[in-house]
């Protein structure tokens, strides 16, 4: 007998029934698109704009879903790292961190320029640049490892770079913020990014011989414990915080502690996580889904901004990251710059610093909100078209 | 780039590192009682209390950890349905009715009898012994499953008697509350009774051969959406709001919606209902312990009844319960006995009903609490001296 859904509060019922209709609107929405030979993944995107307040308003955004999403999407970033069995982020780095500077800087000057030209505050410029900078590596990675494609030359560079637009992405942020506040503390700054940098270097070089050391190690003596998922777990957390710690995403840390984990991890941990991700992930494709507003569109020249900023923020980032991924061949240059083409969750938490500093009047929120949405759901067709004749 | 763990929401750092504790925390015990040759479990009860406001403070319980504990004790429950090939709710259901019901009697007439003895009013009394009529089949079932006892005798009986204690503690609580409200409807409580046997017996019988029927055909179908693993989510999330419907616990529709799988389930799909269950429990059993509130035990008076109540809420569970299942022969009735001893997070939902109706003080409340996990503490060990000898 137990009656905490039944009685304690009405609440959890409702949360159940919440869980239950984003599970399968998502599923259903993904089986549509696969119908429509479009990549699942863009069904559920979809179906969050779908049962969200956009258009049917059955669920509403909030803080449990929220964590749900969060965890969902570093879950995800942690099986992309675990499935990666040869990947050295600092072999690819000097390649990646020109695709990511040139992802950086073509948006955020054509953002700028485009809101300047059109008579936005220099502020507002600003801050809508800082968006068109942002990277979702989850949306691309989805779409790739579920075709197989986490080892093609092309994936490993999308991944490597997006980890450097983190680092770059908080800097272009963090100045941005500072400025709105008319206090730039050059030095506070540069030490974040020096320690962000430290961080990932660490852990991507030393943290991994030492997990690879300590895992067949610690492993056996948890095995009243959970054991090898218990540790994988608590790595995931750990270095996720640490992460944060050290001014990155949690999703960076959730990255790395499954590419430290790639080299030991047994077939039954890698089920074992794929059960997590892929109960939690619709609750994070969905969920960005969720925060689609589309009344401000209504008017005419708010939507032709809007679509205006939308093929900007993708050209822009396909330009500038092809171009700076050119020297692996026009085929790649061209995925490299599509992989990098969706805002996603990135670009709504750029819109809402925004809004919380004063810069942003409810429309710009919505706009940068909107760009980060379509961004994402444009990505997929894309991607499955420059990887034709690739994967699975 | 992702900011979302780190500018947007400092709660969802806060949310982050709050896992990590628990997880941390429930593994860290588990190891130390089983270093202590206990059952882990008794752990990760423990971890609850220590790091809860009993003791460290570290985490307070909440709604969202209130829901991260109920999806765990979903998911537990799912999986010990999916681990049971070849179980027959019916088949034992005579035998575990009587299991249920003297194991309903007993307590009641105990717990009443000792409150109204100690001057307390019949209402509060009443609720006392509805309190005591509580199982909470969760602790059971994972000391038994992580012994590989599952398939046991016993245990088969326990599960059984467990539904059916479910829907009698249903009546028993629902004729408490509605005393407190002086407003018996005998007609809505024998329908809201019926409804409940209905459900489990259509969802045990058909229920289960129309899933044999329909994994095969519908699972491929599915493929591009998740397969057999987003059937399984769907069935369960839907089985477990369809059983509150009818008013009986989601739990008794998670597990329901394992059995009903348990004949056509792939290792692959078990493996990945491991990984989400061994992810959620935790936060189950840790949970529990987070509501220990040790300050009105204090005062010599208090203790004494506290401890007088654990000894009659175990002693009559097991007598009532283990004369039950007498015909079992000697040792198999104390294992039965034993495992209806846990009051865990059912006891708790009485204490809050009997807050709720006006009818419990603050330190009836915290009394029952204190039951509640004591004999959820109690369980594992009794359970590994009357299994001496059987599983792994």
């Amino acid at each position: 007998m137990h009656f905490a859904f039944l009685l304690v509060s009405a609440d959890h019922g409702g949360i159940l029934l919440t869980l239950f209709i984003i599970f399968a609107a998502s599923k259903t929405l993904a089986l549509t698109a696969s119908w429509l030979k479009q990549p699942p993944v863009a069904g559920e995107l979809a179906a969050g704009i779908l049962i969200g307040p956009a258009v049917l308003g059955w669920v509403q955004p909030g803080d449990f879903l929220g964590v749900m999403s969060e965890l969902g999407v570093m879950f995800l970033l942690f099986r992309v790292g675990l499935e990666l069995k040869d990947f050295n982020l600092m072999r690819v780095g000097a390649d990646a961190l020109l695709v990511a500077m040139a992802g950086v800087v073509v948006p955020f000057i054509a953002g700028y320029a485009l809101m300047a030209a059109l008579g936005y505050t220099s502020m507002e410029a600003v801050f809508i640049g800082a968006a068109l900078v942002a990277t979702s590596v989850g949306i691309t990675a989805r779409v790739l490892e579920s075709r197989g494609l986490l080892d093609h030359e092309a994936s490993k560079m999308i991944l490597a770079a997006a980890i450097i637009d983190d680092v770059l992405g908080l800097l272009v942020l963090g100045v941005a913020a500072s400025m709105a506040k008319n206090e730039i503390n050059i030095l506070q700054l540069g030490l974040t990014s020096a320690l962000a940098v430290a961080f990932v270097w660490i852990a991507s070089t030393w943290g991994t011989r030492g997990v690879q050391h300590l895992a067949p190690r610690v492993e056996p003596k948890l095995v009243d414990a959970g054991g090898a998922f218990t540790f994988a777990i608590l790595l995931l957390f750990g270095l996720s915080l640490v992460a944060m710690k050290a001014g990155v995403a949690a999703i960076i840390g959730a990255f790395l502690a499954g590419m430290m984990l790639a080299p030991t991890a047994t077939r039954r941990l890698e089920e074992m996580v794929d059960g997590v991700t892929e109960f939690l992930v619709p609750f994070f494709l969905a969920g960005i889904g969720l925060h689609m507003d589309l009344r401000p569109f209504q008017d005419r020249a708010n939507l032709l901004l809007a679509l205006a900023l939308l093929v900007l923020a993708c050209v822009t980032k396909w330009i500038g990251c092809g171009a700076g991924a050119w020297r692996m061949g026009r085929a790649n240059a061209m995925r490299v710059g599509v992989g990098m083409i969706p805002r996603g969750e990135v670009g709504m938490v750029v819109a809402q610093v925004g809004l919380n500093a004063g810069v942003f009047t409810p429309l710009l929120y919505s706009l940068v909100v909107f760009v980060s949405i379509a961004t994402t759901l444009a990505a997929p067709p894309l991607l499955k078209i420059s990887f034709r004749g690739e994967g699975d």
